[in-house]
């Protein structure tokens, strides 16, 4: 990594949120209808990524087998002989081939929408003088958008989604969202446009 | 107010947010495009919430007249000869005309999109033992959407979205985003469908 990479992307952090096999492989119990088909996308982002020495921060859900720490709404799904999304420890939770977490990474755990909602990652961010967030993963409307809005309230200096490295169930909810993002000041690339920027 | 309709609703508080002369009055610097149309549902929803017993809680956001509170996406508002909307003790900070804070109700000021950050708004509800929120006002794709997915985040039992006292800059960002809240289970009626629930 040369000394002007290093500096141009030297305060910018990539949050990868949630691709994990519970929501992405085909017949999953939480499956984004259209989240299989960013996986190349977020795998080349990582790839960029590492190569302008940009830290990578992997968010993941991973919730207690009885769902004590689900969101009220899909507590449901943890009942006996229910699937258990995403539980510690279990397949589900496991990140989808291809994606891995290195060594000088840092994983997160989440319980809500947001990666920032009680969890350390604004501190963890802070102590590494990041002001600007790249978000990748899956779903728009909900952590993604959830986590970038966060962002935007909490005054990180550049906060951009890759449209092409998200997705949700379905395109118009995808776009639907981008647009909102797009209206309070997130950047929206192409990966290709990320990658030549 | 009888004992049945005081139990009914003893656990639930209406919120309604940034009904501001600067989002919602024809010209107003931060016009919110449809919110004008829902004033009148504004203020029924209010009433009958009066006359049920359910407190009222006045979300308004009132900046720093040089923007040192804004999020940095519009700091560039607050500028020498600039609007400044919603500057603290201006006129455009006012609700507009039909809103009054009676005694007994709650104002609350923010400075971001969600009336849960950065606000005592949650530990204010805990303490009047309230878990069921109807949140109202504008714009839905922003602080009302925010407010919603926090409430969702942080347990409310029950989180109430009435979709004709609520609004956006045009119909389809309206709809795309009630689909959304929708879908993490936010109820979304009518006035109507409130006022006969």
């Amino acid at each position: 990594m040369g000394t002007e990479n290093g500096d141009k992307w030297r305060k910018t952090a990539v949050v990868v949120i949630d691709m994990q096999k519970d929501f992405i492989l085909p017949g999953a119990p939480m499956l984004v209808r259209d989240g299989e088909a960013i996986v190349p996308n977020v795998i080349k982002t990582v790839e960029v990524a590492r190569n302008r020495g940009i830290p990578i921060i992997w968010v993941v859900r991973e919730h207690d087998p009885l769902g004590r720490d689900v969101e009220l709404f899909r507590r449901h799904l943890y009942g006996d002989g229910k699937p258990k999304p995403t539980s510690k420890g279990c397949v589900g939770a496991e990140l989808v081939d291809g994606l891995l977490i290195q060594e000088g990474d840092y994983k997160l755990v989440k319980t809500r929408f947001s990666a920032f909602f009680n969890t350390n990652l604004h501190s963890y961010l802070q102590g590494i003088a990041v002001t600007n967030l790249v978000v990748i993963g899956v779903q728009t409307p909900n952590c993604i958008r959830q986590t970038v809005f966060d962002a935007v309230a909490l005054d990180y200096q550049r906060v951009t989604v890759i449209i092409d490295a998200t997705a949700a169930a379905t395109p118009d909810i995808h776009i639907a969202n981008i647009f909102d993002m797009k209206n309070v000041g997130v950047a929206t690339p192409t990966l290709e446009e990320w990658c030549q920027s």
